[in-house]
């Protein structure tokens, strides 16, 4: 490795944290399609959104129209503590592919959630403390939206409430102490703290919990409780919104040292982290002001762009929100538990189901074990130990890498490393010990739960 | 928090990685006492050390009169992976303590390794692949030290084999996992690999470890193989030497806004972060250009500076190695298991021992749960998950900031922030449900460890 003029790491200045967030909806000619009510199959208004989320977010949820939202300078002065995030030239990497590639990397996990998913929870905090709120409820896998939650009510004093999928609070407690150390209250759901989760366990008293339920109990305590509200870490608008920080700043990164990818990679579970780091590059190519292949990774095991189909779907496995019009596999999916990443939504963000329906961008599914052998690759000689969800996009990078060595194109490879993997490392030794296996579901499987979604005229 | 000429995060450029390595000695009237050869009593000679160490590293450990010496480039290009760490101005634990006094630290926790164990692994694989061996061997414990040194052995493609002890080994598998991540054959110690792991088993077929056999196992497997050489990744004046890295920059980056500390806190166990960070600036103070208050941090259990002897004693438990002079507690000292940081060694590096016994430096202990206090006070505001070793420099920063709040006066304080606690997650649970305790040895105990030290005329 030679030094160049483009430095490993390039950092922006402070300073250079964005000032507003990059609004992607206002550049699309065709806007997602609205939420709709369960029951009215109506559009849902701020009024019916009001109960369950904060002021602010409602206004930035429904916005299809301002470009740029100004970032309150309290949400900017935490960005401080992480922020600009490094983009990092693998230059290693390269070496080690022999590749022509130029390939680089907006690193979001140096911070202690690990994950890109705290853009958007200290703004999601920030306005609950704005509204004069108590606290915030959530509810959380195996804990990397927790994390990033309980860190941000931490910050600004807000009580927090995390309801985290059982099987996860019993299997996987480090997470859960980083929350608590963050003094969040970390409940094992399904729970006797709320009417849905005592009837959930009075039905089926060994259930170690899901998502959905999570959610459930989450909704129920924020709406019926004085001063709560409930906030969630990915698949919405104003989610989608906080995370254009990223692509932001990748933007500016590269313009200093006049670099444009011709290529841009990145993750999707919900779309959170994609939809961000695409965003403004998106924005230029709705524009016609410039053109870039986008691409998004999914795992093979969950496949809603690749293999789902466009339609209203209910956004949890309960089946108590809002519709939205998305890419999915149906509600009632269910992938495969040997899946070691997250990523294992049903569907996909409305904006990012938008876009990629009208062309704008490409998806691809990828198999487990390709990618932790890209994951280890990685971590071996640029020296950072991947989440699995970022390793999705490390694994057609290096493919996109080792096209351009077949065909001596030395193309701009830009994708998101969304988190860091120090939570994942059973994941690791399965797939050391040879015990992990890909598992894709049938057709048959994808058709019957697609076949239950609900009947939207 | 406002906005102030002084950034959150201060980074120097990858240019201003240190050129050349600070040797501390050079600058000391007293020299550290030489190692000894246990059977002869004799200083070691580089010839003696040849077999055990590479060959540039003896030439390195030896040398008390080079001031400077130059980093090799492709340590240097290692570096910038990582290097320049971040130095953190605390805002936000300033405000939060409200105290006049102005907080930085060095934080050293943003890599894989999740340590600044890297800064020499690095270089000692380096040398060792220089010098045309095919790897390198060496013990752990929690496994922070063989992390970095697998990591630094996959950048340069030589074999690592790390004895790890078997009590960590099974429970704590997941640095383990980060170690096969990176190729390292990581082999619980005692093992039937080697002649001392086989006699340990056959007479305590029951053990769980200890350091000591661990070591004794990498260093028989080292001098036993065609091309393989021991490393270690604390104590040696090497060590201190590549960890002056820390200092170097924490220095420069000070001197960019005219900041000068009034204190510099680290922990200390075996001494290499601590060496690493207050070397330029105890030069300095060696040469009569600045004072300093310096003060290290061990914890109340295994107090070597604070309530051990100066005297010369082996470093490992199996008695195998050279005699150092040190401050220690004796080579049979046990350290209550209870304790869940590290800096569990019995003594401390001869260079920073010389220090302190010619009155340059301050130490004192502090308890357990009193650290965890502070390692959670810190997260909360700072957004960083401190390690526990870290946390007892962080506890005593509190501590001066406090007494500032008390006087009024500006202090600047600078401590090391050396790693990350990913990996602690077991303590922290201990410490958030109160089942963690503290433990002080009592003045017999330690009377008793300190009778047994060799006797060296």
């Amino acid at each position: 490795m030679s030094e160049s003029k483009i430095p490993y790491k390039i950092y922006l200045s402070e300073d250079e944290v964005p000032k507003a967030w990059y609004n992607l909806r206002a550049d699309m000619k065709n806007k997602p399609a609205p939420l709709l009510n369960p029951g009215t199959l109506r559009p849902m208004t701020a009024e019916e959104l009001a109960p369950v989320f904060c002021e602010e977010l409602v206004k930035q949820e429904l916005d299809d129209t301002t470009q740029y939202i100004d970032i309150p300078q309290e949400i900017r002065d935490f960005y401080r503590m992480f922020r600009p995030s490094p983009l990092v030239r693998a230059y290693c990497l390269e070496e080690k592919l022999k590749t022509p590639a130029k390939i680089y990397y907006k690193f979001e996990g140096n911070n202690t959630s690990g994950s890109h998913k705290l853009n958007s929870a200290i703004a999601q905090a920030y306005y609950a403390k704005k509204q004069g709120l108590k606290g915030v409820t959530t509810e959380t896998g195996a804990g990397q939206w927790g994390t990033a939650l309980s860190m941000a009510c931490s910050y600004f004093g807000l009580d927090c409430k995390v309801f985290m999928v059982k099987v996860s609070y019993e299997q996987k407690p480090f997470r859960r102490e980083v929350m608590r150390t963050y003094g969040a209250s970390v409940v094992p759901s399904p729970s006797e703290t709320t009417n849905v989760g005592r009837k959930i366990l009075a039905e089926f008293p060994g259930t170690t919990g899901s998502l959905g339920c999570a959610i459930s109990e989450a909704v129920e305590v924020a709406t019926s409780s004085e001063g709560y509200r409930y906030v969630l870490g990915s698949v919405l608008n104003q989610v989608l919104l906080h995370q254009s920080v990223i692509g932001l700043e990748a933007k500016a990164a590269m313009e200093k040292y006049n670099v444009k990818p011709d290529i841009i990679i990145g993750c999707a579970g919900g779309g959170s982290n994609l939809g961000g780091l695409i965003g403004p590059f998106m924005g230029e190519k709705l524009r016609g002001e410039a053109d870039y292949r986008i691409i998004a990774v999914e795992p093979a095991s969950c496949p809603s762009f690749t293999r789902g189909t466009y339609a209203y779907d209910f956004c949890d496995t309960g089946m108590i929100c809002p519709l939205a019009k998305m890419y999915t596999l149906g509600s009632s999916f269910i992938p495969s538990a040997n899946h070691a990443g997250g990523l294992r939504f049903h569907g996909m963000s409305s904006t990012l189901s938008q876009l990629y329906h009208d062309g704008y961008m490409e998806a691809t599914s990828v198999e487990q074990i390709s990618v932790f052998e890209a994951a280890e690759q990685f971590a071996r000689v640029e020296g950072i130990l991947p989440a699995p969800e970022s390793s999705h996009a490390i694994r057609v990078a290096i493919d996109e890498a080792l096209k351009c060595r077949e065909t001596g194109e030395e193309k701009t490879i830009l994708f998101g490393l969304t988190g860091t993997g120090y939570f994942d490392l059973v994941a690791y030794e399965k797939f050391h010990n040879g015990e992990m296996s890909d598992y894709i579901p049938t057709d048959e499987e994808i058709a019957a739960s697609i076949a239950r979604l609900p009947k939207v005229e």
